[in-house]
């Protein structure tokens, strides 16, 4: 990566103020800017880091007023943020790609590959598997027999997908993701002893979905656990068998979601929030971090918060007297003393 | 798997009722019946999916008075889900196993394996480690030195065991399962460096023990980490050093438990519970998910839920109070207004 | 290891009361004395069991003074547990040590390595990555491109480092650690598709850095993610993207610390917290177990609880009040009643 303003400008349609030859190789945060680096200023908050930044290009919206001098080269676009987006894709789709078979992969003979794949070293592709062009599997990955993935999919190094899962088109499975495990079924018996409940059922990723670091999705007792198209799930999150996730839900790290339970589409959930099982949640529903969701969330768009959640302004409320109770507590005291010697007094005036 | 009625029933000593000859060849829940498949209604509430299953096959109870016709053959038997389960189990028994030792996998010559073991590529056998039969070890295990491993269990891909843990008949350890990791012993020095304090214990699995995928745990500072017969953990938990944890005691994702914590037989764990170090916790607890406990619960079969843990229902009813402290403050107030009115009027009434 | 009491003691400068040809061979906890192993008493707490241990030999306080008779050789030092943590740290560092590079390693010859490595089986080193001195790395890790290692660190069976990142001098990274996956960045689009954003930065950890079992760090959008020296985090730990903690800061099993917050220097968290995102934390913090914490600490040293948290004996006081809300309840209740009776009785005093 090396890029002079007048190449970026070109690209993003974009207008120079500064030195057209100014190059950069690379890229920073505004507020730790480097000779050298392109860095971009969306939001005014930031704005007083523009007048001192070491870095040699930045992207500002059209309409910036600066108030000072500024060193660096400047280029004006329609919306900063989004140009600089572009351009950071443009760089990753551009960096050069891992591509071929290792020598040191097992990969089974009844496995029917794509074109254009990269299997790293030690992964293993198992027996009756189907793989889609374009896929990336990096070293110490685990396969398991009939397992299919789509085109465009990458799997980071050591994922683990059991046996008969399903993996869409344009997946991101990070380090660590195990997929398929058996889901946590048993049957206890006269002495509770725990007899394990089978697990036939698989996992089905539908297209464009992601999954952080470590996270485990199991697979479900009978038929799928399912997570729609766009779904994204950061690290640690634990999806338990046969819960299904709607189209574009995004949860944050360490949540986890109790057997059988249903998430609507385009929900948000915060990191360490809890499902309980066989529940509902509507569409559009939003949970702040640590909530606790025990029923059904049937409003679609709901905000909630707490364990057991509620709505989130009214858990505030709550909250903000929940710090209080000490006071609460003494006022009440306080009342019942008053009160004690109003009945007196009623008493004596009476007599 | 392809099997008729027939079979089937004679196989669960149950009667048909129907088309003996018709057959399946796979498993489904009941309200996701597919021709060919054989489904099981036990719990009424699913009583209406029969009427309209595709399912081929259903088993259903002796005592089952079906209110409308249905297309499938019924199998009537004592306990319809205890009858679909064995035959699950019966499946599961009957599938082809892995066997056999990859020319992949890196086996010490002073490892002592037993006999109908399956060793998996890329799979790691160290130094005086010791294996029982029929054990199956997927591929990209780690087994350090001297692990002792009982007969009949099954070690999932990428499971790591570190040196001198000792695990037993029949346990299965999922996906990513981290077994013997050293404890989180510091001692902090003067200027707050904190310098590690030697892991020299191991853990100890007994038998019949699963654990889910991504779960860690520790080995003891000296002596061990303790999972007695039949514990089951879900994916991602994390049990500190020292921990003892009794007979038969279910514990769901993502708990935590803290050094040197004795959990007692058939207690009952939900999700995302925390337990302190140093606690004891009797047996046959239920501590209800999200639930976090700092000190001993000796009471027998108590029911605790709510950071800190307190009785359950108890829980309830002061967590129903919270949702209301809005109101409750506003009545508080509103009592505090009419008392200084009544004493105001007492002034006035005594002048 | 075998070792007799005269020999201990000389090494502790100690002094013997009892049998100087008193041997051990292995370490145990006072309660859990073994023939032939070395226990220590510190914690007054203890010493019931100093009494009837079985263990060889105990070491104890200079100035400890037993009530009954001792059947075990004591030695006595000024400071027990300092003493018997010495001779573990000594055992501990005389252990053989693994060492050479495996042949069934994939090691690029473009990696620069040090001197006296241990380099497991099956394990990747990428293009350009440099390796210190002394340095073990186990089998099956996996080391990105243009990672760098410093001297005496310790890499664990599974491990993953994602490319570009740096790993300083003396770090301990347990098995299945995941450093570097992509941080969790998205922008929605007008169908509220998640689009990624390139995580372009990287993962820096300081000297003496050590990190549990199945925790996982992510890279930076841009710049770094950074753990300060002597930083110590436990098990199923989550750091998101460009966080910063400081040095010799402490964090327990569980805990979550969300994109871009900075945690000071010297704070202990307890297990399972969760901080926000883009907040700041004072040096010398502490944070309660479970605690969630949505804004900036600005107080060094505070000690803080609660979801949301404050400061701590604050949240105990209105906890024990929470746990009283149904009396709390009643006694207003009982209150508005009295208040009413007394009201009335007023109108018809005054009527």
């Amino acid at each position: 990566m090396n890029f002079t303003a007048q190449v970026i400008a070109e690209f993003l349609q974009g207008k120079i103020e500064g030195n057209p030859d100014a190059a950069i190789n690379d890229v920073a945060k505004i507020e730790e800017g480097r000779p050298g680096a392109l860095s971009f200023l969306a939001n005014p908050k930031y704005e007083k880091h523009i007048y001192n930044t070491r870095s040699s290009i930045i992207i500002v919206n059209k309409d910036f007023k600066p108030e000072k001098e500024i060193d660096a080269t400047l280029i004006r676009v329609e919306n900063a943020y989004e140009a600089f987006a572009a351009l950071l894709n443009l760089y990753e789709e551009n960096k050069p790609r891992k591509s071929g078979i290792s020598k040191l992969a097992a990969v089974s003979d009844s496995a029917q590959l794509g074109k254009r794949l990269y299997i790293g070293d030690f992964t293993v592709i198992g027996d009756g598997v189907s793989i889609g062009d374009d896929v990336l599997i990096y070293p110490q990955v685990y396969i398991g027999d009939n397992v299919k993935i789509g085109s465009s999919t990458v799997l980071y190094p050591g994922v683990k997908v059991y046996h008969n899962c399903n993996i869409g088109n344009g997946c991101i499975l990070h380090a660590g993701v195990v997929i398929g495990g058996d889901g946590f079924g048993f049957a206890p018996d006269e002495e509770n002893n725990y007899n394990k409940v089978p697990q036939l059922g698989n996992v089905i990723l539908e297209n464009n979905v992601e999954i952080g670091a470590n996270t485990t999705v199991d697979r479900a007792t009978m038929g799928s656990t399912i997570l729609r198209e766009g779904v994204k799930l950061d690290n640690l999150i634990m999806v338990a068998h046969n819960v299904e996730i709607g189209k574009n839900t995004v949860i944050a790290a360490q949540s986890g979601i109790s057997g059988s339970t249903r998430i609507g589409e385009n929900c948000l959930m915060g990191g360490q929030v809890g499902l309980g099982g066989h529940i509902k949640i509507a569409n559009g529903v939003k949970i702040g971090a640590q909530a606790g969701i025990g029923g059904n969330v049937k409003e679609e768009g709901a905000v909630i918060m707490g364990s057991p959640a509620f709505n989130l302004s009214s858990f505030y409320k709550s909250y903000a007297i929940f710090r209080k109770l000490p006071e609460i507590r003494n006022q009440l005291i306080d009342l019942e003393r008053e009160v004690k010697t109003l009945k007196k007094k009623g008493d004596t005036d009476t007599k």
